[in-house]
């Protein structure tokens, strides 16, 4: 078992710093949140006052943090702080570039680093079942597979530094896109007459077959957006997305397309609807009486 | 059985008239080609010498053609020569709007019409294995189950006429634009240093996951384009899609961005490979020597 | 002078034939509208009882409709009643290819054939400053010059039949992606806080410059659509180019967006709005409360 | 006359430099390359060893920097070094964001700040004609009016700090954007017979003419690339209009697909072109034959 920092107790991090007191470990816990400090000590693990503290002669140091700048100031206090040999592993998305950063840093001072965005949303968070995209050494990786099965259910080496960034961004833009292209699907249909619950069905076992056509038709087709996974968030991640593929010269129009779609949903004030919200973008261009 | 008249014995029409014929019924086929001709016969089927012939007399008028002024042109001799009462069956993947004229048309001489677009491929119809999408009445598509059964795995009535159609549009846009994802998705990893092989088993088992992901993502990798689907002919259903976007005044900024990168690949020279070769595109947008 | 038969008689054809009536020739006009053609007997011309009368025994025949489908019906009865020599002058914004065909077919009857469009809208109609794209041979170019003369300010010999054609597309393709791209200029500088009437000043005097920021900036800002050139005309023009370009086979991503962009326009309503009203769209996708 | 520090020396930032030590300023420069101080002195300049030489004890301190990061850099020399009262002009191209925020932390310190980035490139830099667009207060940017007059040609003053800027991505939207539609104006044209240098001729007189088309449509059609303003450059513009966008929560489709055109453009290989080699992309996405 291990001695373990874990830095932002937010939805996703609370539940997942309780499953790895739940499996053992000896978890230190910091967060801004008062309230969220107090779950972790019921559900038994330590507070820190700090991010410093939580730091502090750990074996391994995990942050799951909102945003690049949030992962940037913490991480400093683990330059600072954790002593040489410890594993940090990032479970935060944010761009692949300031994950090399961490790595790149990190190897000045001895510490070993891994990129871990994940995909699962909140469900997952709270039900271990998480998917890991890891990037980091083969070593790293072999030694943070305590961690990764007490929070997820699949997790995988997709390549160094970065690229589990690289593949969870991969991932939001084929979820994003597909969104934007099944809501128009059913536009058409809506709006063509035919049957959208009958012909949704059809796609949904053949060649346009997808996970979210799967899980999501239904509660599309109904206009029933609770989120699952909110607008907000997946515009923070197209900017991921995009500055990512700035960085690699990969043009990727398709992306930047859904990203102005997930824009413009923000923007008519759908932010805090499900993704598969997209579909009242669609709406909003297409002729109203029939739909 | 049926007496049944077949128009268009192409790659899809040849096996699928074939099937009918081993099912037991009399099947009466013409084709341009004297080699289509000869197969059928061979197959145990009974040749026209012209459209007008093939439809005469039937039971069942079936048409698998290329492209909308086709079906005009032969179902002028349906409308000329076909006894009342018949039953109009046209396979081809053509727009709503000639599919529903067909039906007004066909109504006025007391021929009963479906719109039945199918999805599979070539291997659907050698396999008697499609899917198809069937816009009409529920007594004619009642009608119509025994040469579904002959020719498909699944077949659906997805509403009035010209709904088949529209469904089949709605399928081809969300295959054509999750194809555009995938690639920019791949272009992504492989330029940022990901491992594009885990990277895309990951993304499959998630809600990125889909049925291209799960059929193509290794011949993707591979750059291996062969056909399957031609992007020739998806270019021929963008068509089709645009156009009914139009009549239903739904914009699709996706479908229509998917299908400039579609007529880009048929002008790179790229017509003859399967529909995943979009990824050339992609490509061709991309830095090259790091991909 | 010439005797003219003149088909099409409305917020276009009308004041043109007038003008033609005016230059002094025998103007004999047809137009479904009785009230078109009372107007054209006001002005000094003749009227005729259809299209087939009015095309018989003229020096030049002239037409100014809709869409292709009515120039195509229009100009079967030219090539079964016009004199071989006619001069045959298509002022309509077609497609290049109906351009084309009609020139192909005349031949064969001895017509001389040339694709005109113009642009410069209903005022460029009444005041006979329109400009004028012309497709076909420098002999007949020559021989129209009295007529472009009289209905036009600037005309040019652009080409080969159907290349005025195509010249009027690429024309509104660059026209209504410059408003598509002044919208999103404009609601920038409006939601972020500049002061947008000065910016466009600024714009507008440097190489972000355009005819449309010089006419159309001062309206754009008041949000005062008042037509100018319809929405609903833009989008068939809109149409046209795309058809266009798959015949070429060149991939139109910017155009394919406007497209759909101005489809959404004329779905949410504005049709009836001069084609500036594309500030809508851009505005229904940004946040209301700064606009 | 005004004592002033001006730091970034490059293309740009040297000629400006030069016209204050022509208009009789005492000009201390500061740049990391030795040549562009040398230049300076050439010119009658003072050079300094460092950012903050050149900052201190001056009534004006200027910069003309590539990016966000080299402002944030130096202004962080100003904040310490510049006296209060001291002018800053930040004549560089950056994001909205940190022009408010050296505004914001300026006033902090007393400082006064506008930020006044420029368009004309280096011809406007060398013949001191550049179009300045000015964000601040009507008393800083009456206070600059000399410096301003030294450098460029016209000047306004667009909105409160942070404007400028706000306009210069408007500027850089419509520009780069206009390139793209020019460019499929010119292939739809190439590829379909008509003769593109006379259709360009013709649509440069109307209502889509524009600066671009007057300047560029004859290099364009050569296939002549010459800086210019160059596509790299465009490339990081385009990256401050998306940042201003997003924050803003504005939507803008068209800008977005361009800024990819311009990413695939430096993907090719093509960074060092003029912008106006937008063409090539739109070339690479087109049938190659007939071109």
């Amino acid at each position: 078992m291990s001695k373990i920092g874990f830095v932002g107790l937010g939805i996703m991090g609370g539940p997942m710093a309780g499953h790895l007191v739940a499996a053992g470990h000896e978890v230190t816990g910091y967060d801004h949140s008062a309230a969220a400090l107090d779950k972790l000590k019921a559900a038994g693990g330590n507070t820190a006052s700090g991010a410093a503290e939580a730091v502090r002669g750990k074996d391994i140091v995990i942050t799951m943090l909102p945003q690049d700048e949030h992962v940037e100031s913490v991480f400093a206090d683990v330059l600072e702080h954790a002593d040489p040999g410890t594993l940090y592993i990032d479970f935060s998305t944010i761009t692949p570039k300031t994950s090399r950063w961490t790595a790149t840093e990190g190897a000045k001072k001895n510490l070993r680093v891994l990129d871990a965005p994940v995909s699962g949303g909140e469900p997952g968070a709270i039900n271990a079942a998480l998917s890991i995209m890891v990037g980091g050494t083969e070593a790293d990786f072999a030694a943070a597979k305590p961690i990764f099965e007490a929070v997820g259910k699949t997790f995988e080496l997709v390549g160094p530094n970065g690229a589990g960034q690289v593949v969870k961004a991969a991932n939001q833009l084929i979820v994003g896109g597909t969104y934007a292209l099944v809501a128009e699907a059913i536009l058409l249909m809506e709006n063509l007459g035919a049957d959208a619950a009958k012909g949704l069905d059809v796609l949904a076992g053949g060649l346009a077959g997808s996970k979210i056509l799967e899980l999501k038709r239904k509660t599309m087709l109904e206009r029933s957006f609770v989120p699952g996974f909110r607008i907000d968030l997946h515009h923070k991640d197209m900017g991921i997305i995009l500055a990512a593929a700035r960085d690699a010269e990969v043009a990727i129009p398709m992306g930047a397309l859904t990203a102005q779609l997930i824009a413009a949903a923000r923007a008519m004030g759908y932010g805090n609807l499900d993704h598969s919200g997209l579909l009242l973008v669609a709406e909003a261009l297409s002729k109203r009486d029939d739909a």
